[in-house]
């Protein structure tokens, strides 16, 4: 095995997680989209693939490039193209597979028609809703004068409308989450209806998130949904109530290097390594072997442990793993993430697209 | 130029940081060791030396092995190695540099003891001493029995006293970092007294971060010290009065991608490119074009700025530059920095050592 810290991906619960996410999705007859911005691996998103995934979703267009060149051919590239050479290099991707994208702008409509005009090609879009966020998004009242410009726009055609309700994420009950995701849905087949109402024809829905596909009942009629972080699972899945430690397929492995008085540890993962993503609660992981550990700070390298030394024993060189807060940051810090099979390293993966 | 959201570098602004941190300890008789975890570059490493350090700093033994393969010679590991494979490596690359490491438990100097042993190797080694922060070092009450058991080890060979005081960034004001930065003088001072004391040849102390070497004259009477942040500078130099925005000389260019309502853009940065590290303030970043635009929040690929849309126009494509909260993490999250003369692009620089 590597030299701590290193990434630890669970091969079996990786599967599990692919397909149990995969077969909800499927039961409600929506199209599975996973987001790889959470794993960035051309293996791991042709294997959601494999498992049954439509296509996938990427959050740059240096990630959809990767995935491109690696021979994926349905992406939906979640993100606004904006300024002449990214819309330059999307249409130039767009020769190379079947891949759409998100328009909320004039200014970024125009700038992708014209290097879609150039080269001869038309470019699928959605219409991007703002769900609340204001993240991107145009507002709801403006939707059918928005459409009804960028249908004028050579080179474009719009195919759905796409929305990020990111705002589930701020609820933990199993009622708050399930209602949320479906005014996710009725927001999505309301603009579509809307727009199909003057005459732009709608064939495709974007939504979802791993919290709401997880509930994929409440989703049901939109016809794709973009869910990342599930392949993994995390703090913020487990808080969220639809994971348990055990159901996440990712860990960082982790030794105590140094124990400068009783009950203060320290180990060889820090913010290089976990990132100093927040979760709903303290901490900056959960430690597997004994979550009574906390791990209440971070510097670059180093992981700060607090625990009871009346009833904990730790030693220098002891192996923990931790669960991050946010696994789809981890991969992005890593050349190589470990791949186990029943606990023996199988091989390693690369995280492809890393910037 | 490159599309955002990319890391600039200003060439002239990097000198004038590298040459003030270094005339400022060698006026007072400190060697500089910078510490490279900030940029990660075996080219930057090696300007630092040209222009006057003495040696290098690393946080792991992955940026060692990269400095010392890129032939850098003079190497302070300021991390314990514990874990018999981790002890090897180190061994091995003692054999291609001057490399030095710390040591604050006997577990960590057996394992390395041994591995010297083995390969015939004298490594030179600091006694780590605890400042406070709990985060690694010795007790000072446990200074001489502790290193009197390190002497008995074959293979160590101890020439100094080493410690971070990392507390020093609690403080805002110069009084106190001065008189903090001369506080942990004097602990390494006392600490290489007391060890002479009791016949163990101090020669080396080693102590020092951005904080406490910008105000060297209060360090004076150590051998070294570790700068790492001041190449770049950061919010948190500002917000310790050290650095204005003008003398930090990364920065994050980014893209206004989406404005979904007024006063409420949204560009290509998140925490992907400027990492969720908190600062002082509020905020993620400065907006060096616009100081009164705030980025409040961050998404992976997703920077959310606020504004007075009465006093402040923003356009989707304008691009603005961003001095993050802590230029350590930057060069972690990417292939390439993008190094400008006088505000054009000179060439690329590789942060070699990300892991």
């Amino acid at each position: 095995m590597p030299i701590t810290p290193y990434v630890a991906l669970d091969l079996q619960q990786l599967e599990k997680n692919v397909r149990g996410m995969t077969n909800k999705l499927t039961l409600q007859g929506i199209e599975h989209w996973p987001h790889v911005k959470t794993h960035k691996s051309i293996e791991l998103a042709k294997f959601e693939i494999e498992c049954g995934a439509k296509g996938i979703t990427c959050a740059t267009l240096q990630e959809a490039t990767v995935m491109a060149k690696g021979g994926i051919n349905n992406i939906l590239l979640a993100y606004p193209m904006v300024g002449v050479e990214k819309c330059q290099q999307f249409v130039q991707l767009a020769k190379l597979a079947n891949i759409r994208t998100i328009v909320d702008s004039l200014q970024g409509a125009e700038q992708l028609s014209n290097a879609a005009t150039n080269e001869n090609l038309i470019i699928d879009i959605y219409i991007a809703i703002d769900y609340g966020a204001h993240r991107e998004g145009i507002q709801l009242e403006d939707l059918e004068s928005f459409a009804l410009k960028i249908k004028k726009y050579t080179g474009l055609n719009i195919i759905g409308v796409f929305t990020y309700a990111g705002t589930i994420y701020q609820y933990t009950t199993e009622p708050e989450i399930r209602k949320a995701a479906k005014a996710e849905a009725d927001l999505l087949l309301l603009c579509a209806q809307r727009l199909r109402a003057i005459g732009i024809d709608i064939q495709r829905t974007s939504g979802g998130s791993t919290l709401s596909s997880f509930y994929a009942e409440e989703l049901k009629g939109i016809t794709e949904s973009r869910a990342g972080n599930f392949i993994f699972g995390d703090m913020n899945a487990i808080y969220a109530g639809i994971y348990t430690p055990k159901d996440c397929a990712l860990t960082i492995r982790t030794s105590v290097v140094s124990i400068p008085i009783k009950g203060y540890a320290t180990v060889d993962a820090g913010t290089k390594t976990l990132t100093s993503d927040q979760s709903a609660e303290a901490g900056y992981g959960y430690i597997v072997e004994e979550p009574n550990i906390k791990l209440v700070k971070l510097n670059e390298e180093h992981g700060y442990l607090r625990y009871d030394p009346e009833t904990i024993e730790l030693k220098i060189g002891d192996v923990l793993n931790i669960i991050p807060n946010h696994s789809c940051v981890i991969p992005n810090l890593t050349n190589k993430i470990y791949a186990l099979n029943n606990n023996e390293l199988d091989h390693i993966i690369i995280p492809n697209a890393r910037y």
